[in-house]
């Protein structure tokens, strides 16, 4: 059997890699490597930077592999998300049978936390209920960019007792203010926080985290969303894409001294 | 001025410990290590463990200290973790005092994420804020229990694009499954899973993770529940204490084709 481990390598900052995940990418015969065009040359470097520095077993292979660019013509996003993924299943496939014999193990190396808005555990998924290749596969938990925001912001993600829903700008308006104090907001290309109107409410946002172009800006909402959207765009236009995250919060601890 | 590192160590295995931990750690003076009582002894363990794995610089001083113990006769709940959370700012200020001078380092080791339902951020917060001793202060973030409980299953934390709803046992009925189609519930004595009626739920639940007494179980919720429930209270039992968290799910990806 052929066994597959899908490494979280943190989110920007190479010393986020935990030892479990060196020593895993250390005993592997061959790691897999996205090339994914330039625009993400960024996120291609990290990899690179974390394989020379941690990957010390000169053992270990290197293949590169392309990722299939998701198509989204004439499809609605869930339809074009399966077939992305049937896509990326099959590279994977074609990936173990060309590189791994029986016995062979290999790694992938995912941003952040493998559970977190990241689609390798369920792709891999796919492979193994395809039963072509004989495979099992383990998962090494990495830094999340929730814990590198709160992190680098030195604030608790919840109040105390509180529950925090981690949201996407396209739901956001569905649970924060109304339903929750605290809201982590991902996968935001639209900006959401700007259709937020409550001036009790506070952002703590964060782009690029753990590099070493990170950029914070926190404050109340109304006071530094303007500067936030102008750096943004400033960030983007310099670097040609931005990864972003925020928290939005409202209230305090023990403001319900129940 | 002196520097405390809030460093997060994972939540169990020592290999959760990240690089950027393991090297705050070594730069420190002196590292501050609760004693919680023969109940925590194998937290404490972990503790021990790790120091002895990783914090290979020898100058690094170990200082042990006693956490307050919370209060709860005749005081509601946020009164009782305030009065305590006021008691350990008391009992860190004597430490910085006592064991650091001026220009001095220390850390605090944290169990699993230091922003996630800890509060050791917002007592050195507050010892800062009493302004008795001049400090600093930084966040190492660490893999959170969450992702320990993720990595065992091999599940992605959400759906695609769906939010997730990170809470306690006394707050799951407000968030799932009515507003939510992912819970995580943390801090449950009271198996809020127990009430949840809903033939179409699936539980993730894991005990003691990243340890060698992790367990774990998962299911359908009405097929799994008792079971879950007698083996929690005889690993509770066995153990004199339990630490577990799990995933509630309803749905699953793509179902909505929007
Ligand atoms: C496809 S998801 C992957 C998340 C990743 N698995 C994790 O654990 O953080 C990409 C989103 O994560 C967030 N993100 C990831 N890395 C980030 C970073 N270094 N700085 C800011 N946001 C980041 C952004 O919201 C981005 O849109
Ligand atoms: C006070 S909170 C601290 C959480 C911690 N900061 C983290 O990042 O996971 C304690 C709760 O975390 C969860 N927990 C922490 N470690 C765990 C483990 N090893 N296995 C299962 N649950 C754990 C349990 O729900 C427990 O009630």
């Amino acid at each position: 059997m052929r066994h597959i481990f899908i490494v979280g390598i943190g989110t920007g900052n190479p010393e986020h890699l935990t030892v479990q995940a060196i020593n895993a990418l250390n005993k592997v015969d061959v790691i897999f490597i996205p090339s994914k065009g330039a625009a993400k040359a960024e996120l291609a470097d990290v990899r690179k930077d974390i394989c020379q520095r941690y990957v010390t077993n000169k053992a270990v292979r290197f293949v590169d592999y392309a990722v299939p660019v998701r198509q989204t013509a004439e499809r609605s996003y869930v339809q074009s998300v399966d077939d992305w993924h049937a896509q990326i299943s099959s590279t994977y496939e074609q990936l173990f049978e060309d590189h791994m014999t029986e016995g062979r193990s290999a790694a992938f190396l995912v941003w952040g936390d493998p559970s977190l808005y990241d689609s390798t555990i369920r792709i891999v998924e796919r492979v193994k209920a395809r039963d072509r290749v004989d495979l099992d596969y383990s998962v090494i938990p990495g830094i999340t960019s929730i814990q590198a925001l709160t992190a680098s912001h030195r604030i608790p993600l919840n109040l105390v007792g509180k529950p925090v829903q981690v949201t996407t700008g396209r739901r956001l308006s569905e649970s924060f203010p109304a339903m929750v104090e605290t809201a982590v907001v991902m996968l935001d290309g639209e900006l959401a926080f700007k259709r937020i109107d409550d001036p009790e409410a506070y952002i703590y946002w964060g782009a690029y985290l753990g590099t070493e172009d990170e950029i914070t800006i926190a404050g109340r909402l109304a006071d530094v969303s303007d500067r936030i959207v102008a750096t943004r765009a400033a960030a983007r236009a310099k670097h040609g894409w931005i990864m972003d995250i925020y928290l939005l919060r409202k209230g305090s601890d023990f403001d319900d001294q129940a």
